[in-house]
């Protein structure tokens, strides 16, 4: 049997929490949260079980789900999505993500990707037949930025999409309008199409406001934008997500999604519409979680790691050059096992495994979680 | 913007559950219970939910879940999977099914499909870049019939995989003993992979036992056999199904798998897993649905509907030529618009639309249902 996939292997985030388990370690690699979700929500999806939304949904998602996602969509970000044709309800982001990828990439196109970058849209563009062209950001000073002239210099008549991610998973770096106007610059007048990974929207910090493709009708107008209600919701394990894109490219997205998954859990879905009735829990996402950052920035300025700016997601990076030489991925294992945190090496986000000295930390901790695990950095 | 999947349209289980919505027909067409599934389902698995089983599981799927789809495997069939290696949840079977195809057919190989057939199959090959390679099924006095010869003579240096499916969908034919020995005398001595759709296996009437690949060591060896949840359990939209493969199918699998869905609703499997733990609920189907499939035919025996053999499933197929010379999709709508009875053009599982006179019910319905649906159909 020859693989579709040869160079892929189990997820650093999958190893990384073995290891942590293991070794018996905090466990700040992969991220999820570890404190409980709100009852309500819970109740909300039995209250849907017990009223019998068991059977098939419809194949583009509950209506009532779609109806709720479209309204937060044009509150929070202004643009008015078709419920019926533009709003397909996922099995999770990362479904979401590769069903996109598998709807529009021919065998032969290329896909720009920014690196470092989630670990699924480079399997997702191979499986495709599509090429990965690899754009790596520059970390200076004030973080992570994307280099658009890189991009424009990518750009050619065989791209057909852009993957773009904000906030930024790993660098909890967020693009701003600037990056925005970039993009749109590079994109005017091409067939080159936008895939826009949102899942962490409501994590951006510093009362900046996160700039949703959405935000944008001319970016919007040829984009998939993806977001995912695990991260938002604390219940990373439910794997309901959507995707919202403009009728035509939605067409070809539902013609895959529909033998891909064909549905997603009718329960959860009509849980989760119920439940966002109240916009309180991802309007106050932000402040919940920026408490939380700052606790963690905090408790490591003393130690011998260096905070990079950490602008949104619930991710943390640090450099430790002044504490290792090691690789990221030894030095990740080092600290799991010795140190008994769980980091995850940044190298694992670049293909060819760049090394800058950098390991991501997940704060989304309880706040006990986050002290034990800084007690035992600031003695590293 | 090229289509990657030109030929799809909306399945026809959309559109018959549409149309019979919209003519407020019995809806007889898309397969589903329209009665509740076992309080106690519901119950474990918002105990789970509580019990704040609500983050990631393992890419592989829960270990409890794992647990008891191996033991009910390996008590059922004989066959022991490694449960670490071997079995893999996925978020229902159509998933299962698109991730083996896309996990080892590569661009050029052939698939060798059994028309009719369900209708995610040839999507996912073509999605694949596999070329289908379409052997039809003989519709005779005891029903349909695989006619081994042809898959045979099919089989070539480039086949890859032969996808089967017993009980079948849609015409209600099971696998025998002779079918599965004729398919191992097939595939022995060369490379060719077995997928097997095997999501109706609780679904064997009169006393007849489900011949899984499972059962066939020699197949099993080279299978990827697929099943689900949402029928055996009526909660057909709860999408938690499983696959399970040797460990070197399966490691391909998971390939594709981790980077199409990464893992499957946590709280779900928990509940499934600790329901299952009693086995009455599928030891107790083929009588239940039994019941209905012979109420459903003592009823339809006065009519001018020619009944086919239903040896497994919860469908039932009938010939209407002693009452119109329409094409199935005319026939089925009309029922559906006129008779107001939804039912399946068999046409639909058919690449060519090929025409044979019969549509399909599904009796996975209330008593009551089924009263009513007969009375209609008893007047045509
Ligand atoms: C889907 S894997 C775990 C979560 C995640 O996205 C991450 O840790 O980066
Ligand atoms: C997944 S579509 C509906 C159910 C089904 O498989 C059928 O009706 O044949």
């Amino acid at each position: 049997l020859t693989s579709r996939l040869p160079a892929v292997g189990t997820t650093v985030f999958t190893r990384m929490s073995t290891l942590a388990a293991q070794a018996n370690a905090v466990n700040l690699g992969q991220g999820f949260p570890d404190f409980a979700c709100e009852r309500s929500l819970l109740q909300a999806v039995n209250d849907a079980m017990q009223a019998d939304f068991n059977q098939y949904p419809m194949m583009s998602g509950a209506p009532v789900l779609r109806n709720a996602i479209a309204a937060k969509v044009a509150a929070l970000y202004g643009h008015q999505y078709d419920v019926n044709a533009e709003i397909t309800v996922t099995a999770g982001a990362t479904q979401a993500l590769t069903t996109a990828i598998l709807c529009c990439v021919h065998p032969g196109d290329e896909v720009i990707v920014i690196e470092p970058s989630y670990d699924s849209y480079v399997p997702a563009i191979t499986l495709a037949g599509g090429v990965p062209v690899l754009v790596q950001m520059e970390a200076g000073a004030d973080g992570y930025t994307v280099p658009w002239s890189k991009v424009a210099a990518a750009v050619n008549g065989k791209t057909r999409l852009i993957v773009i991610n904000t906030p930024h998973n790993p660098t909890g770096s967020v693009l701003r309008v600037a990056d925005m106007e970039a993009l749109a610059d590079i994109v005017r007048g091409t067939d080159v199409l936008i895939l826009s990974d949102e899942v962490y929207e409501h994590m951006v910090y510093d009362g900046a406001r996160h700039e949703s493709v959405c935000r944008y009708q001319e970016l919007a107008a040829r984009a998939f934008v993806v977001s995912s209600f695990g991260k938002t919701y604390h219940v990373t394990g439910w794997k309901v997500g959507y995707v919202a894109a403009p009728a035509a490219l939605m067409a070809e997205f539902r013609k895959v999604h529909q033998y891909n998954v064909f549905t997603v859990n009718t329960p959860m879905q009509h849980g989760i519409a119920s439940y966002m009735a109240d916009p309180k829990p991802y309007l106050e996402l932000p402040a919940f979680y920026q408490r939380k950052r700052d606790l963690f920035r905090e408790g490591l300025k003393g130690s011998r790691f260096e905070l990079l700016p950490a602008d949104g997601t619930y991710f943390q990076c640090v450099r430790y050059d002044k504490i290792s030489t090691q690789t990221e991925a030894q030095f990740a294992e080092w600290l799991t096992t010795e140190i008994k945190v769980a980091a995850i090496p940044v190298s694992a986000f670049y293909q060819q495994g760049k090394e800058s000295g950098i390991v991501r930390f997940c704060f989304a901790k309880q706040d006990e979680t986050l002290a034990l695990a800084l007690e035992r950095l600031g003695k590293v």
